[in-house]
């Protein structure tokens, strides 16, 4: 390992170097332990491994809490040691997420702009150590950190005590793209002035008290690639129609060619979406995110990005490659912030985001489940979703309409979970088409989601059951008895299409 | 009808001065218009009256766009007249409710902090007419309200055409305690700089161009009052274990004595927590609110209270009348404001606002349904209870555990709509007792709601469909097939209750 000295600004941190197994030994058990990392981005790299090395042998377990999923295979490494009784606000690894769902450990899923001023009020309890991975030391000790913000500058301002990660791996000057603002605790929380993507309102560091910096860890490994999935021909005609429609609100004159700043979560749909911007007329797009992917860099490169502000940026291999070697064509077009800046209600509400996220599924009122499978197990977590979808100017939810070979539709009757209300649902999107959802009723909402949304396997089922419910009446009419026939298919008979016999025993009991 | 004329300012438009039907007759099949109005107060007490007195026999129908209910029994009467094809965003009379949930006419039940911004990006059409309830024009032709600000400014701002009603039963000195901010239109929405409850930010009038106002009608007629349940043994206890929730609170250092800014919904739970509130410890407190209820005037008298935001004042007649006999020891500590700035998720969020709010009911794992009966018929709507859940400090949501005769309980193992997910509701409280869901995941979640919410004749029930979800597993565990065999049971045999025929023939099916 190299130990780059000049990484080192304040030069009583010197005598702090020390091995990630050491770093590590000072993690105690039943200590709340905060990792920097954000959608695998600028995460511990060294000391959680050495101290899931550890735990493989020794009965011990902590709270970890993060800005969001880490890389590394950190999570399950943790897991399988048995490490973890408490995991927050969101975590995306599958050996993990089986260990949750079988009730193992416990899982906090939380709206990922909502944790620190939980950690301010302190419901968490205090944070004993926090591992920060960090591009440097400046001399007043406060911290430049890597590929990611997430939550560390509050990690940083509670921890009683701080392992600092300096990531060799990282160019040191990355310096310069990072804006954190802290914005206190209540009753005086301040105004976050941001009206614009692109505006910086922070320091380029992390505040950071020497004297909490119990060791320094030097780590050479470059963050998990991100997976990215090229876009295929359902995920292509999903971007179309958003395309499209964003395309018809400019003609109707309620946006410009440049948009209003963009969001989008991860997964393909996404990035086909974004990339589809890159042969559109529109230009000069702002994004403000949480997240920045490839195809935020491929926008730059088409030249019809202007600004991206996110939390991290995750990046495939050669993406992350083609940022740093070119680095400064890059570097005055990004800012990292703080998590509960990109993700704040107040900031998202006043710039207009037009946010794009997954469904898992959603149902023919336009509630949407975005985390759990059969409202049961969890597949990763409502992540920032919810801190979008409940304050942009358009809530845009994407999915595919069936899966599974097409034994599952993702439009049901009603969604088994929700985690946004069709208040804070705007237009549905499948690859048979898109419904847009604004200024109508939940009945309307039903009829301009069956005719456009759903798969035409499933449109029949679908339509009997509004109908049905209809005839019962409500201002969001349905079987309740019935609402959930199709999990119960799924269960019975591996798909939720409707078996007769079950169909009848149904209508017998109603 | 007085026609006090020193009520109007801007002398050209004297002649503009009509009686009410005339001016109804302005309004024409298929328009948009918009009226003031906010939980009964500052409503149009004339022209939309006598608009609905035309329409019983005129083939008419219009959208009707509102602050939030209306009094005078005004939607009972355009409902029973066929006069409203679509309504939003808030009503809460019984007979337009069931016209709604019959189909007869469309609501959209939307987030009170939300319409205005809707209707500055078009997606409810142009405003045709507006009817303003005011208490005087001022020369430049601006606009001062009555009670209630609502969605009035708004409603100037786009409406082709305006009439007003100039309410003489209100005192003109009302003057000086609405503070009116517009905060414009993406991507140029302007900060909301308020950093206390008491903050004024704006004007004391409703901008208003004096050639849009077609016609001034005079009235007399009061606010219909509000309906005043005086505090019973079920809401005094779910109050007193808020206090000492509270003291705790204060105890463990989370809050001071002064609390933080607190907005409680309407109804008798709410005036009782507030009224707790007039006997205990704390002080200087302050209210950054919806509603201005008879327990703010308690508060004021008891000494307890520095002051109250809201968007309207909505008090008993009695209250009504010490208001405005004693106005001068109430004004400087009031403020009415529009409600996309008391229900923004900027201010909320800023100002880390204690919500206290009504659920319908609730579920096991903390998800809140505000708004239908049995998941279909709709009883009011979300209102702001969203607005704030999602954006306060701490969202506490209050219930009786059980209703008509124990038949129902208000917790179920899940809840046939979600207004408020689990990650927007921090307190649970029923006349049991009261749970703090800060810091849980949902196993934890349901065995604190379990032990102190439910009522003891529900449970059994409960916990056995808890046992049996956690033996299937999950995050989250359902048992999906029987999630909703309460509203089964309450459909066929008239109670939530178990029958045991019932529960054999739903295990057969699992």
């Amino acid at each position: 390992m190299k130990e780059d000295l000049s990484r080192i600004g304040n030069v009583s941190l010197i005598e702090k170097i020390m091995q990630a197994n050491r770093a590590a030994s000072f993690i105690e058990n039943g200590m709340v332990v905060a990792s920097s990392g954000f959608t695998k981005s600028g995460d511990s790299k060294a000391v959680l491994l050495a101290f899931a090395e550890r735990a493989e042998f020794d009965p011990i377990k902590i709270t970890l809490i993060t800005g969001a999923s880490l890389g590394q295979h950190t999570d399950a490494r943790l897991g399988t040691a048995g490490a973890v009784s408490l995991r927050l606000p969101f975590q995306a690894d599958p050996v993990m997420r089986t260990l949750i769902n079988e009730g193992q450990l416990m899982y906090i899923d939380e709206n990922l702009g909502e944790t620190a001023m939980h950690l301010k009020t302190g419901i968490f309890g205090e944070i004993d150590i926090a591992v920060l991975e960090a591009s440097s030391i400046k001399e007043d000790g406060s911290i430049i950190p890597t590929t990611s913000v997430g939550n560390s500058a509050v990690f940083a301002a509670l921890a009683k005590q701080i392992i600092v990660e300096i990531n060799v791996s990282v160019p040191a000057d990355i310096e310069g793209i990072h804006d954190i603002l802290l914005t206190g605790k209540y009753p005086d929380k301040a105004i976050i002035p941001i009206i614009s993507a692109g505006q910086r309102v922070g320091r380029d560091s992390i505040p950071c008290d020497p004297e909490k910096i119990i060791g320094i860890v030097f780590t050479d490994k470059k963050d998990s690639p991100a997976d990215i999935l090229a876009p295929d021909k359902t995920t292509q005609k999903i971007a179309s129609y958003i395309l499209d429609f964003l395309k018809n609100e400019v003609r109707a004159g309620r946006l410009t060619n440049a948009l209003l700043p963009l969001q989008a979560g991860i997964g393909k749909v996404a990035n086909a979406v974004l990339q589809g911007f890159a042969e559109s007329d529109f230009g000069h797009l702002t994004i403000y995110s949480e997240v920045l992917q490839d195809s935020t860099f491929d926008l730059f490169d088409a030249g019809k990005l202007d600004f991206a502000s996110g939390s991290s940026i995750t990046v495939s291999q050669s993406c992350y490659e083609r940022i740093f070697d070119n680095w400064g064509s890059y570097k005055d077009k990004i800012l990292l912030r703080p998590q509960d800046i990109t993700n704040s209600a107040e900031v998202i509400s006043r710039l207009g985001v037009i946010a794009i996220n997954t469904a898992l599924e959603c149902d023919i009122y336009g509630n949407v489940n975005s985390s759990h499978i059969s409202g049961t197990d969890i597949m990763n977590g409502i992540g920032g979703s919810a801190d979008f979808a409940q304050n942009s100017y358009l809530s845009i939810f994407v999915t595919e309409s069936t899966c599974k070979g097409n034994t599952i539709s993702r439009v049901v009757p009603m969604v088994s979970h929700v985690d946004h209300s069709e208040h804070d649902v705007d237009i549905l999107v499948t690859e048979q088409g898109l419904a847009d959802l604004r200024g109508l009723a939940p009945r309307q909402k039903a009829k301009t989601i069956l005719q456009n949304c759903v798969h035409p396997e499933y449109r029949g089922m679908l339509e009997e059951y509004f109908k049905e419910a209809c005839q019962r009446g409500g201002q969001t009419p349905h079987v309740i008895e019935k609402a959930f026939d199709c999990y119960k298919n799924l269960r019975l008979n591996g798909s939720m299409k409707r078996h007769h016999s079950l169909h009848e025993s149904s209508l017998d009991q109603s």
